[in-house]
């Protein structure tokens, strides 16, 4: 069975996977999500992964009996059904399914839906190019920090990068404040200093993120998470995005203009390999 | 039949009625809806949700084939079906199901699901007593005059109204400006003037507001969509709610502070029954 979903206790194969039109998810965006990956069949940061969902759960005061060993169970046999090599799976959690009501239902049990994909990886032409991004004006609600499905902002922005032909999306405040990537978080470095915004309700804190600047830490890389701004990002020596897919991938253009020589630098091609000899 | 769903061309009871868990709509919030109800069967001003649906379509650059008149033929198959006098009926057009990715999918056909249930009303005594309503900072994003299902936020700010035994959440900015209800548009009367505020990127444009207000100048009551603040709002003469389901609902408490007299006032009952004599 090549694709694999989970819906409240049922195997199937994607196509077969249903959720009703009135779960809340699909109505309502009252829900969160986890995207984790495998290397070589072995799941990657689980830990931080459940972690920071059980947060997301808090952070929406969604009621559920979950545990962290009860949804890593049920993922590892998804992962183990599916059968990839490097897979991608997409956990989601909704305040169930119910007729519509903006206030929480009582008595309705949380939809719990699993897929597992063959993962897709950037080229290695990509990794070794680096990529473009544009910045696109962030418009999105004040509580990024939460992992939620209400994505509609980042869909937007993302469709407009691609159709410029960049990769990505760099959210960026009206006063300039660099925050985050539609789908990674973003670093600087300049004269050898690494440099990420801090965790705030502005962006989402990536697990990858903290995997890189613990990385740059233990390795004596001069790393500081503060505030960002796009004209410090435009002058900056190298730029590069973290993310569970992307892992460490440069970026060597925004919008119109070139970072440095517009080739992938040495901070961000070391973090890269750090990051897979951690993870891999 | 009782209730009634439409899913992609197909009638059947709400309880059999699904979309697939890679849909757009559930997985990333990207998707738009319309509510409308019917009057003894007959539905309430379709022509304008109708142009609403399509502006927010066209808002977030969803590629379909939808007309007006094809969506109101579903609706009102729908409505014959389900065959209350009352009808509440949902309507949800989302970017389809596909693998998922943030940027739009090419050649997938929307999904289309409307469902039809029986329409429940503010009870009389609710109406007759006019409700409390409690403030929420407004902490969403920049377009809520897009009406998507992006609605976490109002889900949020809704329970815990409901919790604090309120009957909706008013949005408020941190400037003290007074937006709209987490699912209805505001008003205020001060010494025989209505006011609302402005139509913007901040509220969602309501279909009876706009009666409300097309109401209030024909019958040569002052009316201003303008600013309207907080402060203001705790020291007017009236406040009421107005929506698809509420229609022009008194507003008797705003937190702890009572309105005027803490009855609903001549200017509400006024328009509620302007309302219920064009809408009825």
């Amino acid at each position: 069975m090549p694709s694999i979903a989970y819906v409240n206790g049922k195997f199937s194969p994607i196509v077969d996977a249903v959720v009703s039109v009135e779960d809340r998810g699909f109505q309502l965006g009252d829900g969160i999500y986890e995207v984790l990956r495998t290397y070589g069949g072995r799941l990657h940061a689980v830990e931080p992964h459940m972690r920071r969902l059980f947060r997301s759960l808090d952070a929406i005061e969604l009621k559920h009996t979950f545990t962290a060993a009860g949804l890593e169970q049920i993922i590892r046999e998804a992962v183990r059904r599916a059968a990839f090599a490097d897979s991608l799976v997409y956990l989601q959690i909704t305040r169930g399914a119910t007729k519509r009501t903006k206030e929480f239902p009582t008595d309705v049990p949380p939809t719990l839906v699993i897929t597992v994909r063959k993962l897709e990886l950037p080229s290695a032409a990509t990794r070794v190019q680096g990529v473009a991004i544009q910045t696109a004006q962030d418009i999105r609600w004040q509580r990024c920090d939460i992992k939620t499905v209400c994505l509609l902002p980042n869909v937007l922005a993302s469709q407009r990068a691609k159709a410029a032909g960049c990769f990505e999306a760099l959210f960026v405040e009206k006063d300039s404040t660099v925050n985050e990537c539609a789908s990674a978080n973003i670093f600087i470095v300049t004269a050898g200093v690494v440099a990420t915004p801090p965790l705030s309700t502005r962006i989402l804190g990536g697990i990858t993120r903290d995997e890189v600047v613990a990385l740059a830490l233990k390795n004596n890389l001069p790393m500081q998470e503060r505030r960002v701004t796009l004209d410090e990002l435009l002058a900056a020596d190298e730029v590069f995005m973290t993310g569970t897919t992307v892992e460490v991938l440069p970026v060597v253009k925004v919008n119109d203009r070139v970072i440095a020589t517009g080739k992938p630098g040495p901070a961000t091609k070391r973090l890269h390999k750090l990051f897979c000899e951690q993870a891999g």
